[in-house]
């Protein structure tokens, strides 16, 4: 496997194919890699919403300046964020790591205080920021994910993002949505894949010392 | 290849080999990878700073909060954003585009002038903001990347931009530093390398609708 091909292969897919569906296996590397996604303090205050489901991507075309492409991937990756972050989620993160690698209570605690405080002292604002964050790690994840696997997506920020939370009930789910990856497989007059890819040269992009 | 096996290889590195170096041909791939990282409209305004020389990194472990994962790994990647971005990184992206597309001026210009307007119209924070989710982005493929060739990292967020600025001179080079991934191989004795992964149940964590 040569990582570097593959993120060549990788374009922002303008088109994509709407006839070609992932197979389940493809979508379960997807969903599985969005789940060992790296996050600060392993908190995991993001989450994927995956849509099939054409019928209920048509009203999202509108609110995403109608940009085909969620409607016609495979399917429709939404990362969201939690809303807010309560002392809950810390402490139920807290118990799960207790169940899974059954480190003890005199260990565990000071870190789940110290998280609990550095959380309380953020604003609303800045601890939805802070789960920004790593939604935008999930994206560079899923990207990459994807390349290896031979799929195609399309990272998207150009959206209404209340107009989704409204039409896809993330309200009441408690999430806000922040990003798009539409996945699937480009279509093949799709002119974008074959145009060259536009980067710096490396030796303005890296600078070692 | 496979790649979920590798993202559950992959953990927060702890504790590096001192001793053990990236081969030349490891930290290519590393650095090409870094400039293919998807960036918004693909304007890259962020940079990646490679520091190998341990006695550079010396001075920066107090201001990593003593994390010796900056001194210790083979490699300190530094992810930065520019301070700014100004009409002319637009300008000399579009000229990018056009020489290695050979896209005529007539399709370009209007698209240069949008990004133009959109950048001006952002405050020097949003700019700011915009470049940090772009790194965010970075931080995510090359974690995976780094996976994928069994190569061992620890994303950190927690260190003192300023004093790095200052030791590495970032200012002189117009950078703001954001993110840390010290690269290189786990120390044997690394006794976080062998605890079990805590994540959310998959049902959690992805939703389907």
């Amino acid at each position: 496997m040569d990582i570097i091909k593959q993120l060549e292969w990788r374009y922002a897919t303008k088109k994509f194919d709407a006839n070609k569906k992932l197979s389940k296996a493809k979508l379960n590397i997807i969903t599985e890699a969005f789940n060992l996604t790296a996050t600060s303090f392993g908190l995991q205050t993001i989450k994927l919403i995956v849509i099939e489901d054409k019928k209920l991507r048509e009203p999202l075309v509108e609110a995403s300046y109608n940009q085909k492409q969620v409607l016609d991937a495979s399917h429709l990756l939404v990362i969201c964020i939690q809303r807010d972050i309560e002392d809950t989620d810390v402490i139920t993160y807290y118990n799960n790591i207790k169940t899974i690698r059954n480190t003890p209570d005199t260990i565990l605690k000071p870190y789940q205080e110290d998280l609990i405080n550095m959380m309380q002292s953020k604003s609303i604002a800045e601890r939805q920021q802070w789960s920004t964050n790593q939604a935008y790690i999930a994206l560079g994840n899923l990207m990459t994910v994807c390349a290896i696997e031979g799929v195609d997506s399309c990272p998207m920020e150009g959206f209404l993002p209340t107009k989704y939370d409204e039409i896809l009930k993330l309200d009441e789910k408690g999430l806000k949505s922040v990003l798009l990856l539409p996945v699937g497989y480009r279509a093949e007059d799709d002119m974008f894949s074959i145009l060259k890819k536009v980067r710096k040269p490396i030796n303005e992009a890296v600078i070692k010392i």
